[in-house]
């Protein structure tokens, strides 16, 4: 019951014909991504997720990281999992090869990160941090620096940590306090707590390189005045070997809801002297590099939704189709037969699973607009894909995560009393889902970034393009296709409604657009989700009046009807609250609540 | 952060105002409860729920019951709380005055319930049990078992079980296996195991009275050859106190997600011989009495949720004002701000109380129904109310579980990262609220009882008389109510298409309609919570309009709006749904899940 298996004709499917494979592997740096290599690679991840990962993560949860004496001990096996991990090349995919990377496109990385996510989320944030150290150095790290760390880091032999939240910064990041004092030999002695450091002190590299945020002397106040260091726990030796301990020390790890083998440990900076560290990039920009680095945790976060909630599924699924339960329905004194006969099961099942893929899709779609975005030799290609990526990050963030918690309490669901029970398994996909919505900014947060950086900025211009692109698709759901073709444009004109209100209301009434960020964000999930679904849906149609018998097709256009009956049905409602403009939220007192 | 403070004033309001506590106190049976005696019980059961029982209620998270060797010892601070809850009477509220009951109205219990279940859920289930096995016992105990039991189960000093889940046999209670063999003097001796038996074991009263489902030999296969028996741990002595120790034995108590202050138990009876136990009413009718005893416990696990719900709007609520975190909106360089300034905070708190209000509404109405069904002196207008309660108890039960357990989660939200912190005790009312949805007939069960029992066997008769009853308030909502009176109309509507398509299609289409239940029994949640909140917001604008400055007001029709806004706006995209038919999930292959 604890299995995974990598769901990979879905994840080839989508790759190849909604991500557009050929056309991301035709860009010049990806020559090397051959259909073999690429292939391979799949296959490869599929075994070591299913393998070796996927079976420690209930160990994960039930045998947790230990704190003692600023110690952490890792759940046994992660260790020597992250040692095969790393011996396989898995940390470097789409890292630069000028650093040791593989330099694979991001669709592909895509693709194998679900994996690892679905596996072991626990496990895999500590992969997924270290990237996000290998994006800031990459980005503003100077050479001494990009030598000393990058080639450690990608290979995977060190890891690495952000070290942002401080107990009263928050989402509030201009509240940070931590300061970096220069020494003078261009080091700096750093100052301060840091809380909420996934994998901030674990046993399984020898050295985890910390990048933190922190204000020199003098620096201005507010967001603008914080810069980014690099604080690594050992010192580098001359010959770039660990050294002497650097004086930052693991304090203590927070006892979770969920993702209980991933220590979350609170970080004290220069409690004995200063914790040395150099800075990265100019002084005072170090939330820009953050940031930067955020937009690609911030959709790595999303992923970890789509697992979670794939492996919630795969759960439910499995224990559907072998738990006996009642008679089927309308066989009067029939045989008993396996709860996956029940009318509500089967719905619980394709709401669960219809969602997955419409997450599946659009995520993909992304990762490969970030693929042109970086390398599309047309000037005008990049732009247009970095638009289209930098609206749905937040969308594949924040509506994949949402989707996620209720997704995995779905799968509880479908066990019944099962479910409560923890040794069932069910349960840990929730808890540890539950985190996605609220790490690497919450929903809020990507929804406020969303209608304000991503729409109202450019009064909806990239929005609107995407949105008669999807007109464009949607006209092609006829037939017997027309019911899901005429849900899906109705939800594209309750998205272009409330595109139209937020442009009209987002300065001259901040607030009433603010309250309806979130619910926007699940509109635009919703309705780009089943775009990307109707897509699926007609190539699907397609295979089959060629005579494909793969049972594949007529499941997608299964998935892809129910998602249309009971998802793209939701948007009209959204959009109406959406214009309602914070009725009721604003106008109560704040001593009411 | 821990206290819970009972919403004396909403519960007053909705008793008075909505449920109708005046005319339920004149019924002739309830004369003893004037408004005097209703305000001090309520007054009481806010201080004691505040006082004693909240405070345990991270405790029985923390250090939840534990099992050694048969035995069982619950959370340190359970046994003397429930000692100072039966010294109170308040384990008697509703019960049968004959045995020493106080007989007072099932809305006042309902509120009191509440208020227990918010306080701490998995405590609050240890009476609830017992109330239960009264039930049960006062609809079929012959003369000698009401003698020998329910003087004590109503004092509390023994408490009571329902033991119907086996292994094979969860919701279908047809594969349930244990025996009960005739000894021949009357008693039985009875054999089998039983799961998922809350308080199955415990430490806080001298006896634990279990009623067990069961088979005597030779009985017809399936639900129509279950009897009920009554097995106490202690056979009773002469006297009829505690004897000697039946052979009923705890052989373990779950792992759960949540409620681990409330032990549940795996039962073992008749290893050593047989446990000996009497028949209750007639052989073979056990299913029949265990389903009137399970309505009135359907009916407490709704309130379950609403307590849950709203003990996790209190801390959101509270945290909201208190966590300083960023500027408000629209106030650049402005101080820093408690959360509740920002809109989608804001939007998260309504979303939850709004909800909270409407579900607390319609169960108090409902609580009304069922004092209307036993003791209004017309039988038309008990035949009118227990005819509205049966329809209603499943959504109260499925609606206001399911709301909980999101609600729960939103308040998760609202804490930020802080809600993933188990210390902080959010994530508590998440785990514990997911129980709710499954206990007790999962959301399914309840919803295949709404559209099969309550809708589809009497051709909608009840509920398209409640339906008039809605447009009629609804009608009500004009001017400045206007925008909302909109919504509830579209509401009833989309409810009203329902409705039809179910009578229509549930004999001839069942797995169709079946698809559509949990989506109905939503569907009419919103639609009834709208209802109850329309009408609040009438008695809210009429006291305003008669200079009533008490806040309350406002505040109702803030979550009046907001509830239109952003729950009564689901109601038509729910009715397509409905309408599909399992459009998707019913075609989709068994081995393509």
């Amino acid at each position: 019951m604890s299995e995974y298996n990598a769901p990979l004709q879905d994840i080839r499917f989508v790759m190849q014909e909604l991500a557009g494979l050929d056309q991301v592997v035709g860009l010049p740096d990806y020559r090397d991504a051959t259909p073999d290599v690429v292939d391979a690679i799949l296959e490869e991840a599929a075994k070591f997720a299913g393998g070796v990962l996927a079976p420690l993560n209930r160990a994960g949860d039930t045998d947790g990281a230990k704190w003692k004496d600023t110690v952490v001990t890792t759940t046994p096996g992660f260790k020597e999992a992250y040692r095969q991990f790393v011996d396989n090349g898995w940390n470097s995919v789409s890292c630069d090869p000028e650093f040791g990377g593989q330099g694979l496109p991001r669709l592909l990385a895509t693709a194998v990160s679900e994996m690892w996510k679905a596996a072991n989320h626990a496990f895999s944030l500590c992969p997924m941090l270290t990237q996000g150290a290998i994006e800031a150095l990459t980005i503003a790290g100077n050479a001494e620096q990009k030598a000393a760390f990058l080639p450690k880091l990608i290979s995977g032999e060190w890891t690495g940590t952000m070290n942002l939240t401080e107990p009263s910064a928050g989402s509030d990041l201009a509240a940070v306090r931590s300061r970096a004092e220069p020494v003078g030999d261009g080091t700096y002695k750093v100052f301060g707590q840091k809380i909420f450091i996934t994998y901030g002190e674990h046993d399984m590299a020898d050295n985890i390189i910390h990048l933190v945020l922190a204000r020199t002397p003098n620096a201005p106040e507010g967001v603008k005045g914080i810069s980014l260091f690099v604080v690594p726990k050992f010192l580098l030796k001359a010959d770039g070997s660990p050294g002497e301990r650097n004086d930052v020390y693991c304090v203590s790890i927070e006892h979770k809801l969920g993702i209980h083998g991933s220590p979350t440990a609170v970080l004290a900076f220069g409690d004995h002297g200063g914790a040395i560290g150099t800075l990265v990039g100019e002084e005072n920009r170090g939330l820009e590099y953050m940031f930067i680095m955020m937009n690609a945790a911030r959709f790595n976060v999303g992923l970890e939704g789509l697992g979670d909630a794939e492996r919630a599924y795969q759960r439910a699924a499995a224990y559907a189709k072998e738990r006996i339960q009642g008679t089927e329905l309308g066989v009067k004194g029939g045989p008993k037969v396996p709860i996956i006969k029940h009318p509500d099961v089967r719905r619980m099942l394709l709401s669960m699973r219809s969602r997955v893929e419409a997450m599946r899709s659009l995520a993909y779609v992304v990762a490969a607009a970030q693929d042109n975005a970086r390398h599309n030799p047309d000037e005008n290609a990049r732009q247009e894909a970095q638009a289209f990526a930098d609206l749905m990050i937040p969308v594949v963030k924040g509506w994949s995560t949402e989707s996620a918690i209720d997704i995995a309490s779905t799968g509880v669901q479908v066990h019944g009393g099962m479910g409560f029970i923890e040794e069932t398994g069910a349960a840990q996909h929730l808890r540890d889902a539950r985190i996605t919505a609220i790490y690497e900014g919450t929903t809020a947060i990507q929804a406020n970034d969303l209608i304000g950086r991503k729409i109202a900025r450019e009064k909806g211009v990239t929005i609107k393009a995407v949105i008669d692109d999807m007109f464009v698709d949607a006209a092609r759901l006829d037939g017997d296709l027309e019911a899901v073709g005429i849900r899906q444009m109705a939800a594209i004109a309750a998205l272009d409604r409330a595109v139209d209100w937020l442009v009209a209301n987002f300065a001259a009434n901040p607030k009433a657009a603010h309250a309806g960020a979130v619910p926007f964000l699940f509109l635009l999930g919703i309705t780009a989700g089943g775009w990307q679904l109707g897509r699926a849906a007609v190539i699907a149609r397609a295979k089959i009046a060629a005579g494909d018998k793969d049972p594949f097709w007529p499941a997608k256009l299964a998935t892809t009807r129910f998602f249309a009956a009971h998802s793209l049905t939701q948007a009209a409602g959204l959009a109406e609250a959406i214009l309602s403009g914070g009725e009721g939220a604003l106008e109560m007192a704040d001593e009411s609540f």
